[in-house]
């Protein structure tokens, strides 16, 4: 699902909505009258075309086309989204309203990136209310999948509904917030942390890095993952939820929090807060800090994707849904042809001292391309949960160019032997024509009761034999069969 | 550094505080009245054992011995270290003191796991209040690095100080709280988290599960890595975080969060959040989601080691405390026997769909292995800095046996070849007697300016051309020069 999107105000915000966008293969159609506008967003699509394409274990879409506009009414022409990133000043997003709806597509979903404001509030005096609706993101947007979806009671469902898919189709996660409320739900945290953050800070308790530091050692590391009952739930123990509540119930009444009041935001302490700040990570420059923002992130979101949880389950079923390869032998065009079995970017976390893709991930690759392979012939989670599986016996690689991360390799896999129990690939990793490494793969059936070899179903058997006798007819791949050092 | 740790309360912390310092090899006495107390704190250890070792990327010196005392007295015998974790109630903690200090060592360190007490309420009426500190530390306490440690102005600075080492000898971040509060620091703002989310539950805007999404999905994978002010540092952008304060200041006197009240914590509403997290969480048990829960922060930490940062930075500075191999050649007892280059556990991040180490986990540890012996032959990281480095032409593995998480292995490297632009190397690695794989590998010496193969500089050619002559007398291994599928 792709389509057209008008992004009206870009700063960092607005920059990663149209990234978000425009890499998942949407035209984005850019009005912010800043004349520095064109600048600032191009940085921020720099930072996610560097990040977002290799987060992804498949291919992202081909890039949609990038436009600025110095009118809203030329930037909303046919556009099936509009996200809406100007200042939190509510009469100006009333004036934007009033502009956008006269201009654009009646069909058309006019999303706010509103921290706080209520979408009734946004709704109000607005010539179509049911077409406005708040989707809330976090920065930065394009590495981020969380959207506060929230609809007021002016918003038909089904508007809703398709709203929700649109977010999903572009990698994020939509929460809808069924009660609309000030500053939504996940700001009301942020809110409170940072209320409590600025008393620590006035009253001389700690300072800003000393707040990351009780922040990022502790408690950050298990929301990452989980949030916060599904946390205490665990803390709980055996006893459970209620007894953890019980037990920690009496704190509510106890000063743990200087929340009931708020602080005044003097000059000292802004100057306070400034000061320490540039204490703690003026050693970096922003775009230093976003780049390893950036490089943290995707290295957290992969790990979750690897065991399948939280935002990395997300990632996962966003792959799924995006995935261009082949299901099955019966989807391969030419069967008597090398298969194609992996297609994607390398990420941000491959790389090594060296600057470039570190050996281990060749072989992360090539066993993404025997992975996919097997699931071509058969050996895929279903079979595999019946106890058969195939393991690797014996690798060769051959390392012929480098690959740096952003680069778009893809493998093609060519059967040399498959039969009884073993299976012999030959896979080719190549970045555009260049080849970039060769990988030799001994593979044998086993049972996974025994761990020892033994002949594959005929569910594999078949398919694979199959393939096999197709790439009988091609000519042994230069570098097969070949020893290290030996020439 | 090792010595003897007396755990007083057992359960989920003081557990996790014994797994802490038996698996950093200290001695370990637990005194807990409860007489599941050894099953409770066996289950911490279980999960410790699993999940600790292979976040290192070194070997653990050998555990401690566990012991279980009947009484305080017994086990603060000869104690180094006392960690006290009983209920939250005062009176309890003064009389836990009281009694440890009458039989305690006068210079052993009492920390005390409080959550909110301050240390001048704990050394209140104590016999040596100056022995006593807060050290409150994160669950889970085995993972988690932050311990907070929170003195008064009756513990000597040199107490504090020697306190602080130990805990950094263990793998912990102590942040030295420097003036007493109540909750410290990070407990004040799970409190404040903790009040709003009881608010959000209460008025039915958002359910367990909703909310915990609304933190997974946005600002907790921010938090897992930088804090709250370095992530503002970054919002702020070029303009700083005085720009950033002075843009969102004015939402202060907002109603953002419900704060400044409190929730009455009714049956009712602790009904409707068991209920809720039922739903969300149930389908796992306990022990099914801490594991869950260990697997996720070891891949998230051991990302971040990767990218030396945050948690991962204060892991790589313990790997390096830790590390018992050679630094460099001279260091290298027997020159003409293989040389060993890792001694490490697998980690659970390793595995796969299998059960067992994945394929190209095989090459990371080889990688590893090829990264430290060059290191021993003067390529480390000071030289690649100057412009010089091996990159891998070729590689052969043969996988012998299989391995699972946790499993101790070590590689063994035997030098083939150390002569002009070439380093020939072979890597046996072993868990106990078993051979796993094998590594054949080439490298070429290469110029990081041209990205061409090069002559090494004589701060490499020498030792190289040492260890290669001292391997030369060596058997050619079993496997070397193979190719695959040949036998």
């Amino acid at each position: 699902m792709t389509g057209t999107a008008a992004i009206i105000g870009g700063g960092v915000i607005g920059g990663g909505w149209a990234a978000r966008f425009l890499l998942m293969g949407w035209d984005v159609r850019v009005f912010d009258p800043d004349p520095e506008a064109e600048r600032k967003i191009g940085e921020v699509l720099d930072n996610a075309r560097r990040a977002l394409p290799g987060l992804s274990d498949v291919a992202l879409p081909a890039e949609g086309t990038l436009s600025y506009h110095t009118t809203m009414s030329d930037a909303v022409a046919g556009a099936d989204w509009i996200q809406e990133s100007v200042p939190e000043r509510l009469p100006l997003k009333h004036k934007v309203f009033q502009t956008l709806q006269e201009h654009c597509r009646p069909e058309a979903i006019i999303g706010s990136s509103t921290s706080g404001f209520k979408p009734s509030e946004l709704q109000n005096c607005a010539t179509r209310p049911g077409q406005i609706v708040v989707t809330h993101p976090f920065n930065p947007v394009y590495l981020l999948p969380l959207i506060e979806l929230v609809p007021s009671e002016a918003n038909p469902p089904d508007m809703v509904a398709r709203a929700a898919e649109i977010l999903t189709s572009i990698g994020c996660f939509p929460l809808h917030v069924r009660k609309e409320i000030d500053a939504h739900i996940a700001d009301r945290f942020l809110e409170a942390v940072w209320r409590e953050a600025l008393w620590l800070i006035r009253d001389g308790i700690a300072t800003t890095e000393e707040i990351d530091n009780a922040i990022r050692y502790g408690f950050g590391l298990r929301w990452a993952q989980m949030g916060l009952f599904e946390t205490y739930r665990i803390a709980g123990g055996e006893a459970g939820m209620r007894h953890f509540i019980e037990q920690f119930g009496p704190c509510l009444s106890w000063p743990w929090t200087k929340l009931m009041d708020v602080p005044e935001l003097t000059e000292d302490l802004i100057d306070t807060i400034a000061v320490q700040s540039d204490a703690q990570s003026g050693a970096h420059p922003i775009r230093a800090l976003e780049r390893i923002r950036d490089d943290n992130l995707v290295t957290i979101l992969r790990g979750l994707k690897a065991r399948d949880w939280g935002a990395g389950r997300l990632l996962n079923a966003q792959d799924r849904r995006i995935d261009s390869l082949p299901a099955s032998l019966d989807d391969v065009a030419d069967l008597s042809a090398p298969v194609l079995t992996v297609l994607r970017a390398v990420p941000l976390d491959w790389t090594d001292y060296n600057g470039h893709m570190n050996e281990a991930r060749y072989l992360q690759v090539f066993g993404d391309a025997t992975d996919k392979f097997m699931a071509l012939v058969g050996c895929d989670m279903a079979y595999i949960a019946t106890g058969g599986s195939y393991f690797t016996a014996e690798t060769h690689i051959r390392h012929l160019s480098e690959c740096r991360a952003g680069a778009r390799v893809r493998v093609e896999t060519q059967c040399l032997l498959g039969a009884g129990k073993k299976m012999h690939l030959f896979h080719r990793m190549f970045e555009g024509e260049t080849l970039l490494a060769t990988g030799e793969h001994m593979l044998i059936h086993v049972s996974l009761a025994t761990r020892k070899a033994a002949e594959p179903d005929a569910r594999v058997a078949e398919p694979l034999g199959r393939i096999a006798a197709a790439h009988a007819g091609l000519p042994r791949p230069e570098g097969a069969g070949a020893a290290v050092g030996v020439r």
